[in-house]
């Protein structure tokens, strides 16, 4: 069984399904029909064993976080997802662990109307890298760089669940199901990122956890921003354990989210009101924006909250 | 240093010199502006320390190379190449190692009006992964499939020269500079590519070996091939090499030459000959295609040339 027909056999049934591919899987390279007036955004993530998954984990649900951590890049540029290449560089063939694994992208990939188009199989150790390829068809997407002072900051869903449930596997311990499948399978927000866009005046996915990625707008828009950890959304589990220890990493600096957050003006809130009603997904308001820079994080006792590693940071320590 | 500032600081020259990428690095999403009417072909390739290069090789040939070989599936499409995204796996943070990179990458992608737009930096086992995005302004490309009996199969170039330098390497011997270079630096021939698009049948490009791309030309397009391996193009040292020992797996089946083999109707050599005096890359005709299936190779003693693995492939002997 050469590359070719590797990638062929497991991911067949994730690459027919549009009629906007030409040219799929299995020439130099795959050909992809852009809508006239549209836009096409691209986003590349790389999955390392042992970095960003356990080595032993579940072949599916890795298959489905791969992708959906680029469809959650896409949901914070309110893109429209379409096509997905994966590049699969693996120890060893194992048919099982490619069976399960492309079961997991492509479920997901359905779901979204994602066409697998191209790809590369290479032997090294395990890592996944994926480019997802969306639409934007009016403007230039939602970007990092639009928020303003006095714009609210919000947060779909809720935080610190993938650290939490990380933390007790590590240790263990039991974890409910609903807990490690915010870990394992994450949701992108992507209906959500799309309704967002022409009413958010800017927008991140938090991979890297609130405070950093709520950084990135702040330096992007030139403003500062004041949160009040009371206001952040948590799970029970996530509730119960910060309020048992005073540790508020997990929500702020632990990443693996993949919610929304993003900002607007108090003056909209009426409209988001009214598009919240269509989602089943809470969204919540965690802070406002200043003139200024930097983010301001309050703990509900009133003293400031600081990290020396507001985020994850695969490089932290070097140079 | 965080990841992005990372990316940004090595790669920003190779980011800035297209008018058509309204959003590059540093948003969730590079978004891309594609021209009316083309249609966008994409390839992605990885390549690992110690499968597709020495782990102490000459990081600005690195740079160069990983980019390289997508040009060269570009090229095979007779695509104009427009944007690449980077996903860079590392060990550590080594500002000399990803100077050097850069310089390579970013030389070539200038060379060929490419633009970074994207990309992704992670901590592990070294290997690089690049997605390259180029146009096709009418019809679908050039693909493997139009290959028809009769026709003429060409090569461009020379085969074998990568081969021969990296079992030199291997051996601890002498390499000459140009030899070396046509292992370490290869150059896709993405103006040859562009130029035979609609006037060869059929093109892909030799990256696993001839015996083995052409295979890909035959089965895509349900013909046979006859070569004739005295007609091959080789340089005077893989010549050599080949009457000396009789072995002919490296002009046939090492790969890594990154030349173009195309077929071509005997009756447009006229257009291709004028074609190619704008080239200094020369053209050879190494077989002729008829009815059937599968690749016939002829040694100039007359004896057929077999091969038990026909081609690199990265997980032959599994399963």
């Amino acid at each position: 069984m050469n590359e070719f027909d590797l990638i062929q056999s497991y991911f067949a049934s994730a690459g027919a399904h549009r009629s906007d591919v030409p040219v799929g899987v299995g020439d130099d390279c795959a050909l992809l029909q852009i809508p006239a007036g549209a836009k096409l955004a691209v986003s590349i993530d790389t999955m390392v064993s042992g970095v960003h998954f356990l080595p032993d984990c579940d072949p599916e649900a890795l298959g489905h976080k791969c992708l959906a951590v680029g469809l959650s890049d896409l949901a914070a540029m309110g893109a429209e997802p379409a096509w997905a290449t994966l590049a699969l560089t693996l120890p060893r063939v194992d048919s099982a662990w490619l069976r399960a694994f492309s079961a997991g992208f492509s479920t997901l990939a359905l779901e979204h109307g994602v066409a697998l188009v191209g790809g590369d199989t290479t032997r090294g150790p395990l890592s996944i890298s994926v480019q997802v390829h969306g639409l934007v068809s009016t403007g230039y997407g939602l970007r990092r760089s639009g928020a303003r002072p006095g714009d609210l900051v919000f947060v779909s869903g809720t935080l610190g669940d993938a650290g939490l449930a990380l933390q007790r596997m590590q240790a263990g311990d039991r974890v409910a199901d609903w807990l490690r499948t915010r870990l394992e399978r994450p949701t992108p927000r992507v209906a959500l990122g799309a309704a967002l866009y022409g009413l958010a005046t800017a927008m991140i996915d938090v991979s890297d956890g609130l405070a950093a990625d709520l950084g990135h707008i702040l330096r992007a828009s030139a403003v500062a921003a004041d949160v009040h950890l009371r206001d952040l959304p948590l799970s029970s589990e996530v509730a119960a354990y910060v309020s048992a220890t005073g540790d508020w990493s997990l929500p702020l600096a632990f990443g693996d989210d993949y919610e929304l957050c993003f900002t607007l003006s108090p003056q909209r809130i009426a409209d988001l009101r009214a598009l919240a009603s269509h989602f089943d997904c809470p969204l919540r308001v965690v802070g406002r924006l200043r003139y200024g820079s930097g983010l301001r994080c309050v703990m509900p006792d009133g003293a400031p909250w600081h990290s020396e590693q507001a985020g994850f940071d695969h490089f932290a320590g070097d140079e």
